[in-house]
Formats: C-alpha cells, structure tokens, sequence
C-alpha cells in the first residue's frame, strides 16, 4: 500500500489529474469513482488506484480482479483526488480520439461544433445529452476546455466513451469539408432569423456552438449555412449553451423520429 | 469603510450569504455583482455593501446613487464573497414571494413543478430557461435547494427577479389544485409510455421534475395526469435534471407558437 503523497506513481497520478499537457503527451487521462470504472472499455484501462477503505470492503471483492490494481491509503487517495468525498478509485484510461473521416463516414448524422466553450459542466452535458439525442459525434476548437478535465469527464456521466468525437486545429476548415460533404452547418446565433425549428434536420445536420459569454466569433459565424435562434421570452440575453445546444440537438431528433 | 470582519454589519451580511435560515427569518437575501445589481427592482433593494477598488473605480461614479451603500475594504469583501473572483458588489435585497393563487390566475400556463431537486445550478438553469421559454412560474417543495443560495441566483441570470415562484409546504395539495383548475400534470418519469412531443401542451401544463439521482418519489409520480419520457439513444440511464425540463418548457412553447 501506498502511504505517501511523495511516491512517483502518486505523483505521476496528480498531475494527469491536474495538468492537461502531461495528459495529451502521455496519451492518458483520469476516471474516477466506480462507476466510470465500470464503464470504462476493457482494453483501454491502465492501471487502477483504490483507497484501502474501499478495497477492504467486502462488497468489493473481486471487483479489480484482471486488471493491474495499487492500494493507497485513505489520507492519500483524498489528498490525490479531484473530489471533496471520493468514492475511493482512480483509473488511468489510454486516449482514443476519432479520426474526422471515420466520425463523418454517415454523412446524414447530426454533430456538435463547438468553438470556445469555457465550462468543463456545460462541456460534460453536451455530450450527455448528445449521447441521448443520438447524434454522431463533436467536435471541438483547440479552444474549448479540455474534454480529458476530471470535471468534463464527470458530467459526462460515461458518455466521453461512447460519443465519438474530435479536436480539431483549424475549425474553419473543418467546417468547410463539412460542407463538402453536404452537411449544413447551422449558427445558433442571438441575430438569427430562422427560428430554430423551422429547418429541415432530416439531412447531414452541424450545429455550430460558442462561447458561454460572447458566442461564435464574426469570423466562424459567417462560415454557416444558416443562422437560426431559440426564441426567448422575458428580460434574458441568451440561454446556458448546453441548454441551447441540448434543445436543438433534440429538435434534430424529434424530426427524425417523426 | 469597514476593514474589519469583526464588523457587525459584516457579521450579518455574512450570516445572510451562508445560512437559508437566517435568510428566512430576516426575509432578505444577498446578490452579488454590478449586474445582478442593476438587475433587481429598485423598490427590493436593501443596503448595498462595494468593494473600495469598485468604489474608487472613477468609471463607477454614480451608480449606487439614490441607495444606502457601504464601503468594505478589498480583503474584507473578499472574505465575505461567496466568488471567488469578487466583481465588488454585494447587494441585500427584500424576498418576494408569489401567493399561490396569483400565480395560477390565468390557467392556460405552463408551470415547473420541482421535487427535491438539488443542485443549485440546475435549478438556476431551470429559472432561467424557463423565463427564456416563457412559463408562467415554478412551484418548488421544501425539500428543493434554496432558491436563495448564492450559487442558485448566479446561475439564474437574473430570472429570479422575473420568473414568479412559490414554495410549497404540501406538494401533494398543491398538484391537487393544479388539477382542480384544469392544468394536466405531466410527470417526466423514465418508465414513461407517451413520448414527450405527443401531448398537446397549448392548455394548462405542469412538468414535474424530481430529483437528480432518483427521479421523483412513487408517492408524487402517482398524482400525475400522464407519464412523459424523453427518448434516449445510447446507454444513457437519464439526461441531467435542468435538460429534461428546458426540453419539456421548449415543447410547449414551441406547440404553442406553432
């Protein structure tokens, strides 16, 4: 068992924790609490880190057995942990990204495209919600906050394993070939002057999302198809973005069930 | 200036920001920011307590005109703000709540019922989509987090000020008048047979939204007219709780535009 915050592995564990560059150069990031343990595909797990409390539960016996497992003591499990109340295991997962022809292979499918997303929550809950709308992928600017954050990963609720999606490092010309294959790429924009609704999402379909504060650059913006908006009433400026890309993503849905 | 957090009114301003009860009794709560601020009817206003670097700010002068306001020094208000960035102000404002009857004047609305809900973000999100989908208020039971709470109000944008609400003391009889008035109760439950773009919403409709990890209780799911359900693809067991009702407000609203 592991009793020091000064061992290497404890340390090599904090900073992938912490540091999203030491993630992308070791190509691994961090899962925590059981469940997403269990979610986790098999043959992307690395090695696991369990708090002696929850190890010498009863309960979970057998719980770690195939995989390459290290106890470490209740004090330093907190201390590594990026929760207030940590369930008691952390496990290293092997990155696996998408490459954008294979996430474009159907191009009838509805994607994500989001520019600058600042909040690891509202990040997590797009693609939650994706997953439950069915759409095929997201893709994501360099700018947008780091997916592999142990709090993106969280409100994920496992869905970072089963949504594909992709970083791109020039959005502008992702778009673009986006385009080519004939999937329209469609601006939630506070200037829009469809209605969000009124658009025929049957076909390839990209909603293109930005900032929490300041929305999609003029520059990105002008790159769209069509510039559509989410009626609001009342006094308010705009809605949360995962709010709003939920509700379109689930348009999207509800006219392809239909 | 007050540079001490030993000061009394410091003392009390800090107790109104941490503690639901003390709210309560007092009837006040606290908002912070120059935009919640400028956001809250002037009539509600109580005293207004500013930084001294967003006092001394020369792009500020004028803007607490007209009010009772007090100067804190820097490192007190940090102390005393729930932020971790402080924008420099604090402002007490007078609670106001709906009468129950008032809020249900006119039937043909759309409400959000919420049973225990928790996360103060999700419930500020529910506000605020719900003023931006145009509802008629929210009615929340005991048991939901304090629609006061410091991180409750952030996350409303302002809508607490808009959106009218009440707080129940007996769900259960409340749903029951609801119901006496002609407004159809529709409970987002999983087990749900009717999809949630089937019924017509253009009459009086209540969403019922329980809790994040488990739903609403049997006791409450019962007492609705219909069970509704969200389709979800994927292995997802829910959407997040704020989702689920911003989906259902944006329904109506759009049959209702429609």
């Amino acid at each position: 068992m592991i009793t020091s915050t000064a061992n290497a592995q404890v340390k090599a564990l904090s900073k992938l924790i912490k540091n999203a560059r030491a993630r992308r150069q070791q190509q691994l990031y961090v899962v925590e609490g059981i469940r997403m343990f269990r979610e986790t595909p098999k043959e992307r797990i690395g090695k696991v880190y369990v708090s002696e409390s929850f190890a010498k539960d009863p309960a979970h016996e057998g719980v770690f057995e195939g995989t390459d497992w290290e106890m470490l003591s209740d004090s330093v499990f907190a201390a590594v942990s990026d929760t207030k109340t940590p369930q008691g295991v952390l496990c290293l997962v092997k990155m696996k990204e998408n490459r954008l022809e294979d996430m474009l292979e159907d191009t009838d499918g509805v994607w994500l495209v989001l520019e600058n997303v600042q909040d690891p929550g509202n990040l997590g809950t797009m693609f939650r919600t994706g997953e439950g709308a069915g759409i095929s992928g997201v893709i994501m600017d360099k700018c947008t906050v780091d997916i592999y954050n142990p709090k993106t990963i969280r409100s994920t609720m496992g869905s970072i394993f089963r949504v594909p999606f992709y970083i791109t490092e020039d959005l502008h010309g992702t778009l673009g070939q986006l385009q080519e294959k004939g999937i329209r790429v469609y601006a939630a924009h506070l200037e829009g002057s469809v209605c969000y609704d009124e658009p025929d999402y049957t076909g390839g379909t990209a909603f293109l999302i930005g900032n929490e504060g300041n929305g999609l650059t003029a520059e990105t913006a002008k790159l769209a198809d069509t510039y559509i908006r989410i009626p609001m009433g009342g006094q308010l400026e705009s809605l949360n973005a995962a709010m709003a890309a939920g509700i379109l993503m689930y348009e999207a849905s509800r006219q392809r069930r239909g």
